[in-house]
């Protein structure tokens, strides 16, 4: 995900499939003058759409309005803010997010109830309406097919992200493209996260649904930066069938899945003050939901968090949150390895901690449940001074 | 909980209630010299007693041993160390908790299987027991009935926490003690606390089991500083007889819950890094159940947490969480209030947040579901630098 230097190819994102254009502006919603509106546009022929919603219910605007948009699974334009999450803002918010659609959709042709809306920022002010209309305006003028304007939109929805999340699969004669931004308040049933998918495959609403849900499950709802779940996460995929290519669905779904996976982990690796992307993986488990529940407790744990952050391979604090789920196991049975050395064999010491290395950003703690074959990982980071800084704040 | 002064009255612990004697010493299993193995005394005539223990699957050997000491209802000894959890390690891990209670059993001229041993520090070391046994020699010999020997009980079982803690009630012609220690992994199911209760109060071990448990759902049950769940959770109650006085149970029960809830705040109020103690109260719940379930996962939102540290009445990140849970409300008939400041009405905007006031300690979270008339509270704490510091450190 690193710029592209004068030589090197250009960047792919929600460009690179054929039938989409994209823009992103600097509307003055972000005080630092950064692109903060996005469009992305399906230029068809097709228009068949698919997303899945955070599961929290206090929901923001955008996300009621956008779950209604997409119940006839088709859509033709994504707009998507930063600098605003615009959720807790009651009547007058929902009229906002109703209103940005339809001036988006009338700048662009299309009718208002095919037009998705995305926000993100701080939650429990309404968005300045008087910079986000003449912003999105301004984006449609500027749509464009190239990587630069997929760029201009990867950019545009970043918050607290330091890097743009932007890549493209490439499967047999189609292509698939994303963009996602995603720092803090990131857990599964999704995160303050918005992603949007592009692939030029003909595929109908409901096979993009279930080939949606199936890469979120295996990718986003496995990323858990801090445990907080969102009110406006949403992960979008429009398809444009502009290949003509009618893709094999298994093959589809499992290059969707990868696309996914790389974007959940470039958030996990650009996450709010993280020094390290922490692996956790339960194996030998009785069921896969045995093994996302263990991995899903571990990686929740403050105590286990600041460990890693402070370099300590301290399995004890692995083992007390493997304690507390209702797993299948016996503890005098549990192993655990932090990068590769295992420090807690048969529920107890096992080879000398000094023997772990942190050098790098990557940690992997490995579970070892020896009570079947199944297995699971969630992907979190580690909690530093630097989280606490951004979060104790953010709104001030 | 200040330290008493020239003519301060003698602080109350443990040996407030008749029956009972105490001690603590330096046996070296810490390294700065400090206290670290206390021996509590019940003197009788009777030897009643009650515990209640971690939930945790993966709990340390004293946990196994006293919940068969516990299970006839009497005990005549607690023995506790800091310094060592004696968690995670095997079955070398019980046979030094066996040697322990034998040791002091032989010491004391009681029943090894009447001794209850409890043990907090890092997970996965075997404990010292070279020095161990000697110090729990030297406590025996060191037992009082001193407010003096309730102190250097009390200091003994501290590990990170900066003050002791130490209380007493006096009911109707009887007396309850207690001390308390835990900073840190504190979570419901208790934490990694450790509290012995004494009264010289008349009651049999039924009557002890009802009364502590009915205390500890109402106080260290709902105190959540860190969402971790310990290894090493133990409250033990022991009752003396000696006052004489058989109590009404009612009453008694109650001045128990009060001496608990004390010793919760304390806990709470000295818990790791610290700087705000926040009450989280959620009412007009349809249940007490809902009303629990809210005030917890707002108490272990850590975006929450890191707001308070900085002062931010951010009532957004109290809505998305409220918005995790399955309690009966409607989103937009949410009230929070900060400080006594209604910032989210309705569910949306409601007073100026500029009007909170972040003067002192204590911070007050006040969520109205408009559901019902029940209400609960959980007490945490912000998450600060202070936090990450000491838990990045702490096995190192």
């Amino acid at each position: 995900m690193s710029q592209p230097t004068e030589n090197s190819p250009a960047p792919e994102g929600i460009t690179t499939p054929a039938g989409f254009s994209a823009a992103g502006v600097a509307a003055g919603l972000k005080s630092t003058g950064a692109n903060d509106v996005v469009v992305v546009r399906n230029q068809g022929p097709q228009f068949a759409a698919a997303a899945v919603f955070t599961s929290n219910r206090v929901a923001a605007a955008p996300v009621h309005w956008s779950r209604q948009v997409i119940a006839d699974g088709r859509a033709d334009a994504v707009v998507l803010n930063s600098g605003g999450a615009n959720a807790c803002t009651g009547p007058e918010g929902f009229a906002n997010t109703h209103r940005t659609a339809e001036h988006a959709a009338e700048a662009l042709g299309v009718s208002a109830g095919d037009v998705l809306v995305c926000s993100t920022g701080l939650i429990g002010e309404q968005l300045p309406m008087d910079k986000l209309l003449p912003g999105v305006s301004a984006a449609v003028e500027a749509l464009a097919a190239t990587p630069e304007a997929g760029m201009a939109a990867a950019t545009g929805i970043m918050t607290t992200d330091t890097v743009p999340k932007h890549g493209a699969r490439h499967g047999s004669g189609y292509a698939i493209g994303g963009i996602a931004k995603g720092a803090g308040m990131l857990a599964p049933a999704l995160a303050t996260m918005l992603v949007v998918l592009t692939t030029d495959a003909e595929l109908d609403a409901a096979e993009l649904d279930g080939a949606l849900r199936a890469a979120t499950a295996l990718s986003f709802d496995r990323a858990d930066s801090d445990g907080c779940m969102s009110t406006n996460d949403t992960v979008v995929l429009l398809a444009s069938g502009a290949s003509g290519v009618r893709p094999d669905l298994q093959e589809f779904t499992a290059e969707l899945t990868g696309l996914c996976q790389e974007l959940a982990k470039g958030l996990i690796d650009d996450a709010e003050g993280a020094q390290h992307t922490i692996t956790v993986r339960t194996f030998n488990a009785a069921s896969e939901a045995d093994a996302l529940e263990v991995s899903r407790a571990v990686s929740r744990s403050n105590l286990v968090k600041t460990a890693i952050f402070g370099r300590d391979p301290n399995w004890g604090r692995v083992l007390s949150e493997v304690g507390t789920t209702a797993a299948a196991f016996e503890p005098e049975q549990l192993n655990v390895s932090i990068n590769g050395v295992q420090v807690c064999r048969n529920g107890g010491v096992g080879e000398d901690r000094s023997l772990v290395q942190f050098s790098g950003r990557e940690v992997a703690i490995d579970i070892d449940l020896n009570a079947g074959s199944a297995e699971a990982s969630i992907l979190t980071n580690d909690l530093t001074h630097d989280y606490v800084h951004e979060n104790s704040a953010y709104s001030s």
